[in-house]
């Protein structure tokens, strides 16, 4: 079978209206690799069961715990550790890739108004 | 405890000399991320039991399968599907990201000259 070809992000990212809504844009695995946009703040919650990853594209992010914080700029990635509750926020917006397995919901334990669908391809 | 500081790809990268040597600079849950310096070609070889995932982030690569080939540029990302035969190739040299579970070979199931060490941390 022909190769698929590589996938763009930000041509994948150019096609996402709404923020906090993570797409999916390919699994490796029983992963998914996932472009969100970011704007404000997030909600705290907690992954019991995964660490997360997070690599920024453009713009900033800060990733709150409750003993600190961290800012992650373009070209770098964070992984927030399992069981670790935190809170992501973009004041001035930003866009993420994220890694994380098939089937974890954005809000975590926290659920609520910002839980976005599951399985969501563009 | 203070939470660790974002990890920055370029500056790691600036940190690896050899080429067709992933580098590991962090975990997810039992993956791990790697960067890595490609320029000529790789060999041909087979992962069996997991797809691989790469990003590009400087220069150019590409990943030829028995039936043809694709282009990944910077900004680009491409699965390798488990079990497809594949080399990559980069002649005028690439930076990229791997994502693939802990304990993969680089060269799969062909051994040779050029399969790296395990779990080499920058």
């Amino acid at each position: 079978m022909t190769p698929m070809p590589p996938i763009d992000l930000r041509a994948k990212l150019a096609r996402i209206a709404e923020t906090w809504t993570p797409r999916v844009i390919a699994e490796l695995n029983d992963y998914q690799v996932k472009l969100v946009k970011l704007q404000g703040d997030f909600v705290w919650h907690t992954h019991d069961d995964t660490d997360e990853l997070f690599l920024v594209i453009d713009g900033e992010m800060e990733i709150a715990f409750r003993d600190g914080a961290v800012r992650v700029r373009p070209g770098e990635l964070y992984v927030v550790p399992r069981g670790r509750e935190h809170i992501t926020r973009a004041p001035a917006g930003c866009q993420a890739l994220i890694i994380e397995p098939r089937g974890v919901l954005n809000t975590g334990d926290a659920g609520g108004a910002l839980t976005a669908p599951q399985d969501a391809w563009i």
